[in-house]
């Protein structure tokens, strides 16, 4: 008896020693090691350490630790075009055989042929009847079919990796670390809500019902008495600029405490953080690696990030991450 | 230093021990005390238990188990009307001293004088009239405070209640239940979204990113350099009837396993979830109680529970929970 007792004991004893002596070591591990030393990493810190202790004047309960993190040129890359756009050219191409007057029909004749500058010369209609063509029509369940398709095996044109692998390690390490600290992470993105949900989860731990973003009509029907949604070549809501606030109050209906973007689309994102009061951060994330990323800021059409964005944040107070002095790592693959 | 050791080993297996002791405790306790023992009660508690045990057939993982409730006759009453328009009626009367063109314009000239049926005359349009005169024309953050100051002190016409106390208390027990077991609750309701974000959390537990519902549309805007939304006088989306499925698929972006509604409106949530396939849970709350609540059915205008719905629910197998016999109790301060 005592000896059982006692190696029961013993056993409790060890477990308890391993759970305290994990704890303590995470403890001192480094929650951000793609990020290098420097302001941005210290403002992370410092203010999740500040809302985070109860008793302080800037705690924040964690029901209201709510984080917004743009998609595009935020969470993963968007050259040479947003990863959206080079699915709605993937479609085209898949479906121009059941499209036969594609071939003498703009922009999709120029697309076929591979000439993009010429598709697009018809500015956003022409973006428009290329994203209605391939976004509507379907019913919801199909399109979430071929977007989980389409995700898992397309390559990326420069890299020649899988999309959901041009995600930003840093920025993984930050979603983890703010969920740690009980922060909820929300996507808010002028990207498709719908092409975002049937992978955020996997990919940034980030569940369907925490993605805000833009979406076009869909309708319910009842197909051989199954009801279905169809997806409609109609927009419903553009999550982008100052649709971003928007979003963040109709679908999450609290107030940010901390946001993250990279463009002028998010501009209206931090400023409506920012309003809120009490401990706030804001951070742009500023694509100035041409060796391991891109670089590009004020004239890129794509994730402009333009003098007045740079100047506001500089009034603001809010931080402008490096991406080729503040993180070691940008892509997971990298060594 | 034997002593020591020994001394902390007892403490640890009291400690073990007292945990143990407590989870089998809990689980003898009944989660659903209000509920009489009957066919919906076995319905839930067999559902619950189908879905959350690993390895059986129909075990959902976690993160899918997601739960959505109709507000208005289904977690809260609804007559004599809805709340929402109750509010409505109590905000034309404080507003009136700014309005003295209402003493002669209809609706409100009416409704001033405390004609309701009059007010009403106008159908559609006048309750449009009287919707959008008491909520839109402000800032988002000044609807919350009117939202919340109103339902903290404003009484049921009946029953002198608050009411945040007029829900029922079964379905309290069932939204903890479920959560409990890993659920993720929702409101997916009719009435205004910004409406119920400022006290879902409160009273049912469910935070303001887990309410669906109508919506208006919001504009954002710099007021001295500080953003604010404001609330315009049109309608954004309207979550009843088809507008169910679309809000979820929208804004939750899975199917539910498990929805519960009251009347017509709640008809194709339901459809939509069943239509999912695995293990699906289905219920209608009927008010058939005249004594402690209300009794009304096909012939109501408020929450109407057809006979074409009727039929369905014993078509497709859905329960339907009858309040008198179903429910020891209704509403939380009954004895």
């Amino acid at each position: 008896m005592k000896t059982t007792r006692h190696s029961l004991s013993a056993t409790l004893i060890a477990v308890v020693l391993a759970v305290v002596g994990t704890q303590i070591v995470s403890a001192a591990e480094d929650p951000l090691p793609s990020w290098n030393d420097g302001a941005p990493k210290k403002a992370i810190v410092g203010f999740v350490e500040k809302v985070t202790k109860d008793g302080m004047p800037d705690f924040v309960p964690p029901a209201q630790r709510i984080a917004t993190f743009d998609n595009d040129g935020t969470l993963w890359a968007e050259h040479p075009l947003y990863f959206q756009f080079l699915f709605a050219i993937d479609r085209v191409k898949a479906l121009a055989p059941q499209h036969p007057e594609w071939k003498d029909k703009e922009p999709f004749a120029s697309l076929l042929k591979g000439d993009m500058k010429s598709a697009l010369t018809g500015g956003e209609k022409a973006v428009a009847e290329i994203i209605m063509s391939t976004h509507a029509g379907m019913t919801t369940d199909e399109f979430e079919r071929i977007v989980k398709d389409w995700i898992a095996t397309a390559q990326h044109p420069k890299t020649g990796r899988l999309y959901t692998e041009m995600v930003y390690q840093p920025m993984l390490e930050l979603l983890a670390y703010l969920r740690a600290n009980e922060f909820k992470t929300f996507i808010v993105s002028g990207g498709g809500i719908e092409f975002m949900q049937p992978w955020t989860e996997k990919v940034y731990g980030i569940p369907p019902e925490q993605v805000v973003g833009s979406s076009i009509k869909t309708k319910f029907e009842l197909r051989d008495g199954k009801p279905v949604l169809v997806r409609l070549p109609e927009m419903n809501f553009i999550d982008d600029k100052t649709g971003k606030p928007v979003g963040i109050n109709s679908q999450i209906g609290r107030r940010p405490i901390a946001a993250f973007g990279n463009s002028d689309g998010d501009r209206e994102m931090l400023e409506w953080t920012q309003a809120g009061g009490g401990a706030r951060l804001m951070m742009l994330v500023h694509h100035d690696d041409a060796g391991r990323e891109w670089a590009y800021g004020a004239e890129s059409k794509i994730g402009t990030f333009s003098d007045g964005l740079m100047a506001e944040a500089k009034k603001n107070g809010w931080t402008v991450i490096s991406m080729k002095n503040d993180w070691k790592r940008i892509f997971p693959f990298e060594k």
